[in-house]
């Protein structure tokens, strides 16, 4: 690998050899239903408690994920996972049963692609094989970010509804797949944003900073790529990244950019006001609808960018600020 | 790199080529205070509140390692970072405003060997510096996951005491310093243990097998290292650790083992129970002290092995297992 500006170029690009993304039952009666891996009617999937359920989610989805690959736990050289929830318990509970050597990360809504970031940079130093994995779940995102679900609290518009959903990314040194050619590991970014009820806003300069630098460093042009997306600005942060491509980079990405919190749900007829959120949001539609599109061939090359938002419920009842980050992933046919 | 087992040895190690380590004012009136790069007497660090207190040690650690290093942050690849806060809110806070691309991590208290194992691989795949950081504070962590400061809550023996206390260690593709010869990825480990008044029998297992795994891939015994140190298994886990050692591997450890929770603290004097412990436990240590005996000569080949008990309050609260995680790096003169 080799680096322009902040962006890594691979030399001999990691490959996709395997992928999988699963979701619970809202996320199944919206409009990317037919590609997703599973559709979990029961969001509990017959576990104690919501965190169990996302564990057992993302296992779902890591085990979907190894066996479209082909391979085993056994051929996995490491598992690159977190999650939202405290201590990032979703992951932990998910992969210890697996008996793969684990690195757990923390990237909030950003998780995916900073799995792949990380992921496909050590497979360039060598590793065969690595699970990049992510999840995230409503029910327990609600009772540990906001209000227990019983309250039913009042959202404004610009909040946005917590996918149930899980992705996994098997990622290689050999095999047949979707490239991955390049990538760049954000650098935080802090507008001084502190609504905890507007993520989109806190995480649309990152956004800009990832893609204005990457398409930078690149030499490149929102037209030289099918899709620019975003994992989970929503209908309120994708607004924000125009504006700000726009005054930043004198760029009008709106043509060619999607976000996959506005791709997942049915606006008008789901009720989540400003579109989906959280780790799965983005790496369950990746890891279905984007790569199953990428393999048929109607999308070729994709800038997947998923933002996070660095908050805790304890900073933002501080008062602080909401840094944000976004990573990038250019993926190829 | 090339791996054999689960050990990944480096053809070309990377090298510390900077480190810092600074603590709170009871980590400052223990054994090893000298060696220590700084000492906060006022463990607030003038900040509003404990979280960010926190965050501004380990920024403090970080731009020590850095100058220590004699590079700045524009020449850094990544800093690689995480915590025990919620949502790895130290971590967030402390390098916010360094303008470094940023990889959060989540390993609990394994947090400063999963990242000098992410950073060194990061570096055999083309990086030039990595920052490897972590921190943990008394104060944060006691009221997050035990209860409020004033309660003053009964601690039973097995207990520990958590380090106000942060490290940072700068890892580069060439220059002069300590090795890393070879890292060891941990594999979650669960043999059932639910009490989180117990962390060191929660680790022991993990570290019990990381230590053995590396020994027998590398074909290497105890005695063929100056130290075997870990990172905060405390009096109660290093017992269980030996037992451990010698059942499931026949071998003795003790006599070149030490541990991070037991080195810092005054035992007879300093009222903490089974030791020490947290992310900034091991991170300190190794950072100050124990690299500062590599440089000096007085130990030349020491396998770090830093265990995380992966738990949240809600998870235990829950009735849920604490699995163990154990990250190994071997460092050389």
């Amino acid at each position: 690998m080799h680096k322009i500006g902040k962006t890594i170029l691979f030399d001999e690009p990691p490959v996709i050899i395997g992928n999988a993304g699963v979701v619970g039952k809202k996320e199944g009666e919206g409009p990317l239903a037919k590609d997703f891996d599973a559709i979990f009617e029961d969001t509990t999937l017959g576990q104690t408690s919501y965190e169990l359920a996302e564990s057992a989610m993302l296992h779902d989805a890591i085990i979907r994920g190894l066996t479209s690959a082909g391979i085993s736990a056994k051929d996995v050289d490491f598992v690159l996972s977190g999650d939202l929830l405290d201590q990032c318990m979703g992951s932990a509970f998910a992969i210890k049963d697996l008996e793969i050597a684990s690195i757990g990360l923390f990237g909030a809504c950003s998780t995916m692609a900073l799995s792949l970031t990380v992921g496909s940079m050590l497979v360039s130093a060598g590793a065969k094989n690595v699970v990049c994995a992510t999840s995230s779940h409503f029910c327990s995102s609600e009772r540990q970010f906001r209000f227990p679900l019983e309250y039913g609290g009042q959202r404004p518009p610009s909040s946005q509804w917590t996918v149930t959903g899980a992705g996994s990314a098997i990622v290689s040194n050999k095999g047949k797949g979707i490239k991955i050619k390049a990538i760049q590991v954000g650098t935080i970014t802090d507008l001084g944003v502190t609504d905890a009820n507007n993520m989109g806003a806190a995480m649309a300069p990152a956004a800009t900073r990832t893609i204005g630098d990457f398409l930078t460093d690149t030499k490149t042009k929102p037209s030289d790529y099918d899709l620019i997306v975003t994992g989970d600005l929503g209908y309120t942060g994708s607004e924000l990244l125009y504006q700000l491509m726009k005054k930043e980079y004198n760029i009008d990405l709106k043509p060619y950019h999607n976000d996959c919190g506005k791709m997942i749900y049915n606006l008008k007829e789901q009720d989540v006001n400003s579109g989906g959120s959280g780790c799965g949001c983005g790496a369950s539609v990746l890891c279905s609808h984007i790569i199953k599109n990428m393999k048929k061939g109607r999308l070729k090359k994709v800038l997947f960018v998923a933002t996070g938002a660095l908050m805790s419920p304890t900073s933002s009842k501080q008062g602080n600020s909401i840094p944000g980050i976004a990573h990038a992933v250019l993926l190829e046919v």
